[in-house]
């Protein structure tokens, strides 16, 4: 099921998403589907006419460096023998359709696609076997970064933490697991990053097993992936698209 | 005001805290002081019989590192420019009494006794001459650190992110500033730190207008200031005292 987060007419809902494009229609829900708390209300609203939530209020937003190979060769970095982790701020969601602020701070602000998974439940040394048991659902993230200053600055955490810098959606699919899906992005239509999730040194499973070693993950925490080769930058008027085949399209224009 | 945040009979309220040492009571409130709701309800509790919890739930924690220059000088690393600043996870918090649980990654956990801050105000982009308004109140922490994994990953973040890392308390401080007041850490009562805030080389309106610069403060943010030189490891059993005077101590024990 595909589960949007939403805010329409100064509530904030969730809704199962029927449909596909300019026809999708919201089946709005009362309670929370990622506590299994939730009810249809039977009310149906056009996906078209709501605001775009990210999927949860994470406690923290767990991140993965150097997770693509080719990625890895285009920064000219190495890899490492267990996967790299970080944070983003919370203040730094937005949900589809809202603007990306570019900071004075930085003169080369670039996008990164990304398989992100909100968290279902308390994960403290979950299993390999048993991570994917802790995922909600599947949505896509940008790891928006501003590359001058992560190249600058002692720790990442600065050039990636910025208001905005962490689209997050459209919606959850709770229906999917990840394999060789295509991952992309597009800056105004041109493909900038295209790839297969199989590309993925450190696989969703391990991912999770890892971060919940080293840490306990809240449910609505959101945990992202890493990002494939091709990044790149935006500019301010464009309009960005990521997506993972199977789960939507989370698109940001950029203010 | 001393005010701390307790749980009593499983019921997490405020409290002013009244008088010192094993006489100390609290005078507990209805509401959240941190927001201007609060009033006494008239009920008195001895401190000795609560358990403190960390001053408020944040939506991140914010540090800065390599703040003092006989650290920098310790850790073998060069001063910056700007302040440098990563993220704990709130899941690392812990309060004052709560234990320390030292995890089977590390050989080599550390303490760093630091001045923290917990903003009262949504605060973005504040000048250095407003930033201390935005304060609620100052409080002590502990940004226990795996030295060995610092050393060894790409980022900051795992090797001080681990489950009880980010000790808080006992309570803040509402009618205090930071100007030349002694910071201090000591294990089983052994001096280990010993420095003077007035040795921060980011002051304490400094850090906060940087932070505010680079992404928005929310009430009950939590900012760590910087540790002085002395940093020096924790084994299971020990104990383990921070203190910024003025504000208080804050003790832990290691599992």
């Amino acid at each position: 099921m595909r589960i949007a987060r939403f805010s329409h007419n100064g509530v904030v809902s969730f809704g199962n998403v029927l449909g596909e494009g300019t026809d999708a229609q919201l089946a709005v829900l009362h309670g929370n589907p990622m506590l299994g708390l939730a009810e249809p209300t039977g009310e149906h609203i056009p996906l078209s006419v709501v605001q775009l939530l990210p999927p949860s209020e994470p406690s923290k937003i767990v991140c993965v460096g150097k997770n693509y190979g080719a990625h890895i060769a285009e920064m000219g970095l190495t890899g490492s023998v267990e996967p790299t982790i970080f944070l983003k701020p919370p203040s730094a969601l937005i949900g589809a359709g809202e603007a990306i602020v570019l900071p004075h701070q930085s003169s080369q602000v670039e996008l990164e696609v990304e398989l992100a998974m909100v968290i279902g439940h308390v994960t403290r040394n979950v299993s390999e076997a048993d991570a994917l048991d802790t995922v909600w659902g599947y949505t896509v993230a940008n790891d928006v970064t501003a590359r001058d200053l992560q190249a600058s600055d002692d720790q990442w955490m600065r050039s990636k933490g910025f208001d905005t810098f962490c689209p997050v959606g459209p919606w959850v699919e709770t229906d999917w697991q990840p394999a060789q899906q295509r991952i992309w992005s597009e800056v105004d239509g041109e493909v900038r990053q295209d790839d297969l999730l199989g590309s993925m040194i450190f696989d969703a499973r391990r991912i999770i097993a890892y971060i919940s070693q080293n840490m306990t993950l809240l449910p609505g925490d959101i945990v992202l992936t890493g990002t494939p080769s091709g990044i790149s930058g935006i500019r301010s008027g464009q309009v960005v698209e990521c997506g993972v085949d199977g789960i939507g399209v989370l698109r940001n224009p950029v203010a």
